[in-house]
């Protein structure tokens, strides 16, 4: 890996061990054994190298939703796969997490692949909730965008429960629940 | 109020504006008007002052909560009005984001107030779902414990959409898409 590369994986680990307030460029510099003066030459600074870092992790859990929602089955099916995908649920969401940090929220910059993230992964469900409802899969009166909603703030707010009980059985728990809501709408 | 309530409060207020790794004690003094001599003589520390002031948003939390659990109306409508309450989305969750920092996690006795605010919340409404389904008000299909972390999750988890797109929108429409699936289990 160069160093570009290691600066970029190394901001990403910390961001989401330490948060941004928490992250400082000595700190990255020290992770991937590089100096001061290497990490000036390829990012203007601590924005930068988070940006790079953010966009990375944003398109990745892209490319790791897909899988699912791209995957074979019916719709609930799909879902399922997703909600119930292996995940460190203890670590939290590292594009999640990001959005605690007021200075990532302050900063238009860094809250852009955040904000794009979460409004993709929400069309992308309403997308198929309305592709299961027009098959006949899932009942009418389902509204996918609002349910769409719901099923990303349940993994969210999952996360949240599961760091506040240092345990993942709430997680697993929110998910079962929103699960046997949507079966409920199965046809 | 007295200087031991100024430290707190506004020890809550920079808790939820800039999370507990960027609050400092003298951030916390100057908000206060306190010196730091008379921070040392109502508080062993930083950690002390935010264990007190978590305790006491904890406490708010739960005693504004109960209110729309023990008010008049069915079950669903008790929740409908919990999930409806006005709130002040774009802050996010004085206790779920406190959950984000690190340094909270990793103390017991920082994490013990936010679990216990999260369990007794999920709890409060796991029994609330149980009695609306013993009533015949909800199908015998729900299942209590499960939906209960689901509707917890899905306001934690609101939040963080909220603040990701900068709106309230998010928020509201998974409140809204929670609510309609709940619905979908009325008699």
């Amino acid at each position: 890996m160069d160093t570009s590369e290691r600066l970029i994986e190394s901001t990403r680990a910390l961001l989401w061990e330490r948060g941004y307030v928490g992250t400082s460029p000595k700190a990255i510099q020290q992770r991937a054994g590089a100096g001061q003066g290497s990490m000036y030459h390829h990012f203007s600074g601590k924005p930068d190298l988070a940006l790079a870092a953010i966009r990375r992790t944003a398109e990745e859990m892209r490319a790791l939703a897909e899988r699912q929602f791209s995957g074979p089955g019916t719709v609930l099916e799909r879902i399922s796969a997703y909600l119930l995908r292996e995940r460190e649920v203890l670590k939290g969401c590292p594009v999640g997490r990001l959005t605690q940090d007021p200075d990532v929220v302050a900063d238009p910059d860094l809250r852009r692949p955040v904000d794009e993230t979460f409004a993709w992964l929400r069309d992308r469900l309403a997308g198929l909730l309305a592709e299961g409802r027009d098959r006949g899969e899932l009942d009418a009166a389902l509204d996918p965008a609002a349910t769409a909603a719901t099923v990303v703030a349940v993994l969210q707010g999952g996360y949240v429960l599961a760091r506040a009980a240092d345990s993942d059985e709430p997680f697993r728990q929110a998910v079962r629940g929103v699960l046997g809501l949507l079966e409920a709408h199965a046809r």
